[in-house]
């Protein structure tokens, strides 16, 4: 007796990604998720940035948020020289697995210039406004 | 007299980028911005994806999020479809102006599975956890 074979199992990947429990991170061509850092106590996202495979090991390893720095083109310990780190609380999964809520506790400010969060400017009209005091 | 030119003016273009009230989006080399949208009420970040620069313009003159459906290769109306539209109430830039968060007030499920934002899930060890009830 024959048996239907499914030419492939695209719907039930999708299923499975979408609806299922297995951890199954769609890294981008270039091999990347992005990664969104929010505040796990005040719900504010401090900064946006790309992780690699082994950012995300590094991350659920040591608890401390990692990326990779596609300018630089390796591993970043976010707050490496800064001594700014994040510590992860918790981490949420998107729909299809390639976008990552890192729930974090700043060990200080999360932006390389100092502001608490990269968002300090809100866009008004054709200009930007800061909006950090 | 001599007057030292500057080889190229890339210290001035990243403070200018960084601290300026000028809008200037970087769009990566595919021609994309990074968007989160963000509930503007409470704080819940409820999808992210791409802006192309028609993309950007789009929900810039609506006021309602419109993205660029890369696995479609067009302009993408956040909830054409469903009607689960997002009303931009405003728009953050950060530091590098290559991502934007859009504060936004959703009028449905932000995510196409109906949750209520495309996070519903959160990883525990290697498994997956719904986290919305």
């Amino acid at each position: 007796m024959e048996r239907i074979v499914p030419i492939s199992g695209k719907t039930d990947d999708v299923a499975e990604r979408e609806q299922g429990s297995v951890f199954m991170p769609k890294f981008d061509e270039a091999g990347l998720l992005t990664a969104v850092a929010q505040d796990a106590v005040n719900g504010e996202i401090l900064m946006v940035a790309f992780m690699d495979r082994e950012a995300l090991e590094a991350t659920r390893e040591t608890g401390l948020a990692h990326f990779h720095s596609r300018s630089r083109g390796r591993l970043w310990k976010k707050g490496e020289s800064s001594g700014h780190v994040l510590h992860v609380e918790s981490i949420r999964v998107d729909c299809d697995q390639d976008t990552l809520v890192l729930k974090v506790r700043p060990a200080g400010p999360a932006c390389h210039t100092l502001a608490p969060s990269c968002f300090y400017r809100s866009l008004e009209g054709e200009r930007l406004t800061r909006i950090d005091g």
